[in-house]
């Protein structure tokens, strides 16, 4: 257990904009909302997963959508009260502490302000490890966890109980509903028990995200090491590809975006080309034509002085970046969990193959 | 109350043909399943809206989507047990009573259905007194009445409860669901205490539609009448035109159905020329390219001979058919509903004139 006040909360805003591997919405406008709960709530007490009794009710909090238009919708941070309550009527319970789905973009910070308004502490676990596109997509569905009965909102004032057969289908409805609200809403989802999360959660995620934030403000100042080898070092990232972006084509296709970027290389890449491919997050990386990446492996851009992380939206001619590719949480490389997240569900005629196997271990 | 068996629903459902007006879609489908549940259960009681306690609480039922799919899904009946147990959940009360929503069409007879499968009375009453084809064209809504919470199943077992700050909200997001759980699904909607739907119910819509199809079934056996002037004589019906189709225009958008029958005139009409528009019901009626009917009143076609409807989706060339327009509930004709069902909000340059205004009385 410990307190979460508003340092720490710069430094998972940026590790958290690694995890989203170019997705998952800049934690920007997310780390706002959270300020905002903080300053006026205080600091939200984080616990582990084996803090939280076996049989306590958690409640996972997310939005859904583009978080571009989560930004123009103001919202007023009351939408989490009524989760709570929508959640609670049908349970007929309380629920012991909030908990995020996704730890990668912007979706690490809004359990914070739902944390901080409704009083109750933060579960250090997700059930991604990093940022993906649907909902379905979360280490819980391989466990068999049902994602409903889901909670939704809109800044309406709109809502909905959602409960289906499985979680593709929460997928679909949910996304239909987000669209009609205007393209982006507040959901509680994947409420579980205790051991449930213990079992299947990507536990003490945001606590590396938080070390993931540091190690690209810190890059700098790492005695003995040149920055690049720093953040590598902390980050677990193997550096696959250093380059100058030198076209990006992009193509938004039912509320997703489609898209790929073409680098060209610098420093000890110089006359070497690198094409990543994405579908909100960074799917695949290849160098000179080769695999080198794959999902669920996270593909990150860097700005190649800072280490800051660049969002697929950001992507622009003439950016310096470094590709870095961090390994997934190990679940996801089970079979069942690759037909889920692997290259294949996302339309790549590829097999995965672990990226520390595809690069030598770098770090 | 009464007793509705087998020979009842026949007439009810061919006087529903009637008040679909053109839509609403084929009550058969929906006869099928009434059918079956009152084969398996018995009859269903009727009650008038005075037989409702003041503070007991109704659960109106209806089909969303395209009737076609309806059929093709085999709906098992099931659905109106876990909408009762949803809304039940949401209440924490029992439900004294169904109730149809849409008298005309297929809504006409799935709580029927219902109402058989949950061995609950049915209250001769609705909130349209014919077909329409959005959820919030319906008489509660200019009482001030929600149509939420809104418990909605489809025939997988995908269900949601939705909240909405208006009732325009409402037929958008269940409209989205209902498409993307394949163009079908059951609603309760509307729930009200027995003092709201006193207040602003079409209070015998049931009955009246009975009396249609029996004056549908009698017409050619009324001694010193013709069978025209029986049948619009006993439905109250204008007799605007009688034509053979010479065009049908048909548009699918946005999940409803545009288009327009051309009519060319015989008998009396001879000579002249008939054009109907519809959206899915019939909405204005022109003869000589002078309006002669319009929404809310109820334009239909039938066949001259037999007086049974034709709904749109089953207008030919060369059929012949008479049109008739029956007055709307007088509700429909305040400025504040018109807003809601009259042909400006279908997007015609038309103000409302009653359609016994337009025509003289010729019943």
């Amino acid at each position: 257990m410990r307190k979460i006040g508003l340092d720490e909360l710069g430094d998972i805003a940026l590790g958290a904009a690694l995890l989203g591997s170019g997705g998952g919405g800049d934690p920007y406008i997310g780390k706002l909302m959270a300020h905002g709960a903080i300053k006026e709530r205080g600091p939200v007490t984080m616990i582990t997963p084996e803090e939280v009794p076996d049989d306590a009710l958690v409640l996972p909090i997310a939005m859904m959508g583009a978080p571009t238009v989560l930004g123009e919708k103001a919202a007023n941070g009351g939408e989490y009260r009524l989760l709570y309550d929508m959640a609670r009527q049908f349970y007929g319970r309380d629920f012991y502490a909030v908990m995020p789905m996704e730890a990668g973009g912007v979706n690490s910070m809004l359990p914070f302000a739902a944390a901080a308004r409704l009083g109750l502490p933060i579960v250090d676990c997700d059930g991604m490890g990093r940022a993906f596109p649907e909902l379905q997509m979360v280490t819980f569905t391989i466990g068999g966890v049902n994602a409903t009965p889901l909670a939704l909102t809109d800044e309406k004032g709109n809502s909905t109980i959602i409960k289906t057969v499985g979680n593709k289908w929460t997928e679909d409805i949910a996304r239909a509903i987000c669209m009609t609200c205007g393209g982006s809403v507040s959901v509680a989802l994947y409420i579980m028990e205790g051991r449930t999360l213990k079992a299947f959660g990507v536990s003490g995620i945001v606590s590396r995200t938080q070390r993931l934030g540091e190690a690209i403000r810190n890059a700098k100042n790492v005695e003995g090491k040149t920055p690049e080898e720093a953040f590598l070092s902390a980050s677990e990232g193997h550096g696959i590809f250093s380059g100058k972006i030198s076209d990006v084509r992009r193509e938004v296709r039912g509320g997703f975006n489609f898209g790929s970027v073409v680098l060209e290389g610098i420093g000890g890449d110089r006359g070497k080309r690198a094409e990543i491919e994405f579908q909100n997050e960074n799917l695949l990386a290849r160098v000179e034509g080769k695999i080198r990446a794959t999902t669920p492996d996270l593909i990150c851009l860097v700005d190649t002085e800072t280490f800051v992380p660049i969002p697929t939206d950001a992507l622009k001619y003439g950016k310096r970046a470094m590709v870095v590719a961090l390994e997934c949480y190990p679940l996801w490389r089970t079979q069942e969990d690759l037909a889920l997240v692997g290259p294949r569900y996302f339309g790549y005629d590829a097999d995965y193959v672990p990226v520390e196997e595809l690069n030598g271990r770098t770090k």
